[in-house]
């Protein structure tokens, strides 16, 4: 389409070069051309500069169907296809009709990944340090983690050292302080994020997660306490949202 | 009351031993004394033995008219009164009617105590400790530092060891580790106890504070938090319940 | 680890008495040895006191076989092991690799215990009560009740004493006036701790449950009256929770 | 009003019967007349009935000057006028426009009553309990009592015999199970209402109060707990609503 | 038990009149006599007063085989026994072993009643009016209707006449008017017990339904309109408790 | 019902005219005539007016069978009838017996319409606007666009105009300033109303979706955002009221 | 601003049209030229068609000196402007600067309207009725009012019309049937909008207010009943938002 | 401290080369070394590293006398030092005793800052953007702003770009887009960070505000909005944190 406007205002240029359209008339028809092809025409040339950023199926509430064509109809355009809360079975059904795709059973993501010798040019020694409370937080953290690698970055992963054992997120510390970049991911009470803030100096991404029971709600004890933390340098993403915070500890590693 | 019941009890005995009453009679009397007086009585006998139990005053919404009232009328007949969310201007007037009592002002407590030689029964090296996150949650510590010393609990102090700076926490470690019960008092994220929890093998008693801002919510934060602790052997009280923690932290210590 | 942290120190200290590493290389060396290994042999050190204490797999979520391979390999390490939110599918797995375990299906709990006769030593008159609002409660009080049993506390069990009707609990009064610490464990209006805290002077930890409907909001309603007990000596559990008013309670009794 | 009505339709009749109006017209005539006039009076006529029923004025963020306005102009054509929240300076207020009214501070209201000796009717044995938690509920407990009498039902008061003192309670039992309808009003846990219910075989109203702190959100706390109640026949109020529960119970207990 | 206790109440008599046991050890004794059994028999005597009343079985989260047993059991002692929340699965399996029984489908509803000609005493002209918003309501309304019935009660009902079709309610007017006390159930805006208590001056009773969806939360949009409700003379029940409704009725319409 | 109560009037007009019946008793029988039947008439006269309305039948929660009845009897005597959340198979259901309506599943409802001639005249260049954020919102925005439909607004749609892409919105920015009312569906943050809103100078009618996870708290964050909009000329239906939105939307248009 | 765009791009057009820029290099000049300021000036076209919208200053956290300042600045070049949440101080301190303005206490509005006569053109019949609950409601009724009134609507008041009292509403019947477009402002159980709804075929805008106490939770349960209205045609806005209801419905009327 | 702790090992060192100590002996003194110094040392000399940082004192429920002592004592020993939530009051009170500091006041901020020079290193083109929706905003943005300012950040600030007016927005489109970080300040619907976050291709920070009324619930709408956000990148604060916004935009930017 952004031919298409360049083309229209070319015409437009040439018959005024050419002494056939006076130039009142020429802005009159600039001025009709569609607005907003134009913005699509500017924000595309922007988005082009975005190589190497994916497209993002949300699979949850698809059928194995459904989420399968879109991934094969996405995947004959872009170069990088993520599709996000993928069950077994739905990644069984995609993976028929795009085998060139990877499942990851843990992240519950099925990911399409045509560039990944680009991706090489972000390993330079920065990493994405993701961590989680427990084991049942993993999912999400891997999600994060998974995103991230196929967006470009090093990640490195470091489960279950939830704050009622010290002694395990201290044995990590070496690791955690040299990291660029920290996802802490925890559910229940949602105290890492504010320990591993005041342990680096470097940004934390708080992922709260929907495990626990009772007074958890869902995810929101562990998604308040975050938003307080008492520690600088730690910002919250919505409850289990993997896929959101190694995006956004993408873009603030690269 | 309860001289009463037993003096009623006592005559109709009497009246059956003298003849006087025959025993079908008897039961219909005893079956008529009044139920609650009897009940009144044992629950008054079980009471009795609580000595050391402070009467509480609860201060907060009262004029300091009516709180001297209240506490000078107690007085009269306890031995022990804590008075909790006392002003500076509120203590000054129970002060002027209640001379043997005496403020503590970063508790917010009014104390009177005439048994303070019996304390020492408590002293045998057995102490509560309380810590606190911040240094805004020290007057919910202090209160509950001060009821547990009023009742005769010895207690360590350690504030503003929070989360965010773990190294804090660590150099109190062996206080911690030797201490008998645990208060621990946070606001915002409330991670405080969780942390203490995996530390020790004691009972931690949690209490949430109404400080911080924005999504804390007026304590809700810390309180849904501490409810989460991932740490076995914590317990929780009411937000801002310095008086209640330093009870049931004496009634676990004593 | 913390053997080998040891050799690390050691050689370093011979080669200082050797002369064959300078003070300062010496201060240098001893300074980059990893923080966190001394920390966890410390750590380890002071969990070590804590014999008797159990190893917890919370199972719901899981499925019969990874709760099954969880318990099996904690099995072999640990004397203690209690799984819990046990189904009967589940532990009808868990059994068939654990027969030395034994399944409480009350509580929904399997308990793998080999230290039964060191239990002995606390059965010496004190005891926990554990009391339930209603017949529904009962799940969670025997979570409670098992916990602290098989951690080596004396137990006793009192259920369906209601508020409603106060006499089956007046009923009670003895048994319950007499008990260490309380267990207290209500649905819907969630009154019952406070009633208990009214009668005795010992700690009352109160576990609100899930049991309602309506305006209960899983078990919110009765979260809320507890934390607001007007009886000093009530703390507060998770909704459900009662493996952790076990643990804590034994943690008080013991 | 309703004259007005009866006097058109009369004349719409006297016209039919003179021949000098159609039926049709008539039939038009009749339609015509607003529906609402006619309802107005059907409802006023119904409304007549209610004898003794008092006007009402909420006086909480109305000016002095407002409320002695509408409360003396009320008295111009009403027997009876309760205006509730009203502060002892607004009280002086209306008191100088409306000398014949009577202040009660307490129940923070002021009460014009011009139909006391009616009242004695229902004064039959018959009365309504008030009950409550604590001291800081009287208010509340007082503005029920206060509108209960002034609509002509004899009141008992019964206050501070909140559950953590259960001996309280039960030596008011007699008075409590010969009541024809109770009021309990409790705020922080909001037990009351429960154990109360499980006594009587009597309607009993549940009035939370906004009295306590923390966790007990402004009376969300007891007003859940009294929704939750496992009495049978605890109906609720909305949270420091006395007057309301003083009118609901006396529409019972007439 | 009550026979017990006056068992032995009369051997300490009988002793006390033969001169075996002295005044003050007659004293003694009769203190030591469980103080809750005195109690229990109290009540108990109290509770025989309530000749009418019914066991009640919350039927919801018990299988049908837990739940013919109670109802059997129950059967066994008791005149009348409500089971609530019945399946109709469940409500056959009851049914083959308490044949005296009967099912209400549309109030989920088993009763048994072997008091059936004692009713009649109430059913002297004075009624319950249950009232429905919409058809949804119907179940939460039948529950009421049933259960006041069952206790004795004369029921009118007048279903789906909510406030978006005003003319629906007026036709029912007259008998709204007349009833002695109104039960009034509905979901969504709850608006409807809030019209009903203006056109009457007789309690009225509200009931919450979860009928609704999105920002309904269940039924608490209903639930919190009804508390807030601008009529005077109505209380508010549980969300979707028929039962309550219904039970509190009876004992106002008595 | 209206014809039968002028069919009275008359009778008791002609009776006067007759002189068989007296004026005083003319009023009187008047006046017995059923207030709530006359108010119907009105009510329904009004009601007559409006042509064109749908008799709507929520059909979530109902069987196929239940639904098959309601939607069959109203197509006896109306024109038109709108069946929301109609799921294929209920679908299947009602068209069985109520061959001459028609499903649109993804608005999940069932239309029957025997009036689509008159629709026409409504189709004079004024349309609504359906706009949703994304494609999961597609099934609400559908409800709204059917119902409009049905109702005789012309409807013009634009879907997955989410704010992510302000790009895709801008694209439609002609229709979109065009419009007489413009619904905008969206869940998650709910912000795509208040930009249209800033746009237009024309009605835009929110529809926060259940579409979300997490922290969206099934419509809640959607829900409280478009009431919070920045924008003028904004007003919010429930959550997932795609049917409401199309209702209001169309008596906005019309 | 426009202008001057107009201006570059005529400069690059006579540039093109005198050979001595290519088009090449044009386009690229022509894609460069502010994207945002091509829209700007596109939206600011549109805007000029908005005739008659007010500019609109929320005062409510400003001191008057601010307020003055904003509105003498708006006021030198915009015709209409509406001050909202103006106490009567602050409407001095304006009024001093803006003399032309008017305060209209009730509304707590201060306008400046220098386009009265146009306004004429929409009296043509068509109005907006404006309907209360209570007379606590009146502030934001004539919020929406005074500000319907400066867009150009006529607007009919009735205040006081609340649910409890049907006869009132009732009352106004005619008025309500035959408007618009109407305001419906309520608190408490907020059920006037439901009724409103149910009585006519025009939209109805429901403004839920933060009168009440207790559990309306400043408008919340208001708030609720209104989304979850069961009449159709009910769109909602924000807690005591008078001028977005206003501005809705003239968007509506006009 | 970290001073002593080198010494004493130093100590033990030399007396171990002295062969005054015996090894194990030193393998025993240095394992007694007070763990948490070891660690303090560790950590702070990490510290150390974060030279920049700021001394953070929350000024909000502190009394001018007190804020002024803190950050006296801080500002003899740290070289730069953000005081937050500091009225013009408070203000003056600390700058009377640091006079090196300055008042920003729509920042509500007090800075001290000693090392201006060394700030000029981070001004190499990046910048931090940071945007409000609304004018309101501006005191949490300008919180960030002069944040990132002080720890050396360079700062763009772009106020009052909201949803509402898209032009405004899309003007500043080119400084947003070569933005390295952006921080999002918006209160109400908080729409605007899903806008800018669907415009670059870097972090975006959102911080919701308390700015608004009614369903606003003191920012709780603008929260969920942020932390629902369809636009991938964005990462969220809790509500008024511009301070934390701040530092974390500067640890992404540095």
């Amino acid at each position: 389409e952004r031919r298409m406007d360049q083309k229209l205002i070319k015409e437009i240029l040439e018959k005024v070069r050419a002494g056939t359209l006076s130039i009142n008339q020429a802005l009159e028809d600039l001025r009709d051309l569609p607005y907003e092809d134009i913005g699509y025409a500017k924000l595309d040339l922007h988005r082009s500069l975005r190589t190497g950023f994916p497209e993002v199926v949300f699979c949850q509430g698809k059928t194995a169907k459904q989420a399968a064509e879109i991934v094969k109809k996405l995947s004959e355009h872009h170069e990088k296809i993520l599709a996000t809360r993928v069950t077994k079975d739905v990644a069984d059904t995609i993976y028929a009709s795009v085998p060139e795709g990877k499942y990851y059973p843990e992240a519950r993501m099925f990911v399409v990944n045509k560039t990944k010798k680009n991706n090489k040019r972000h390993d330079h020694g920065k990493y994405i340090m993701v961590l989680t409370g427990g084991t049942a937080d993993i999912p999400v953290a891997e999600e994060a983690a998974v995103t991230a690698e196929a967006m470009g970055s090093r990640v490195e992963r470091s489960y279950d050292v939830g704050v009622a054992g010290l002694h395990r997120l201290l044995a990590q510390k070496d690791k955690i302080i040299r990291a660029n970049v920290l996802i802490v991911v925890a559910g229940m009470e949602g105290a890492l994020p504010s320990i591993v803030g005041g342990m680096v100096s470097r940004p934390v991404i708080a992922v709260p997660t929907s495990i626990g029971y009772g007074a958890s709600f869902g995810g929101l004890s562990a998604l308040l306490a975050m938003l307080n933390s008492c520690a600088s340098g730690v910002a919250v993403m919505n409850i289990d949202n993997g896929f959101g915070a190694g995006y956004f500890a993408h873009l603030v590693n690269k």
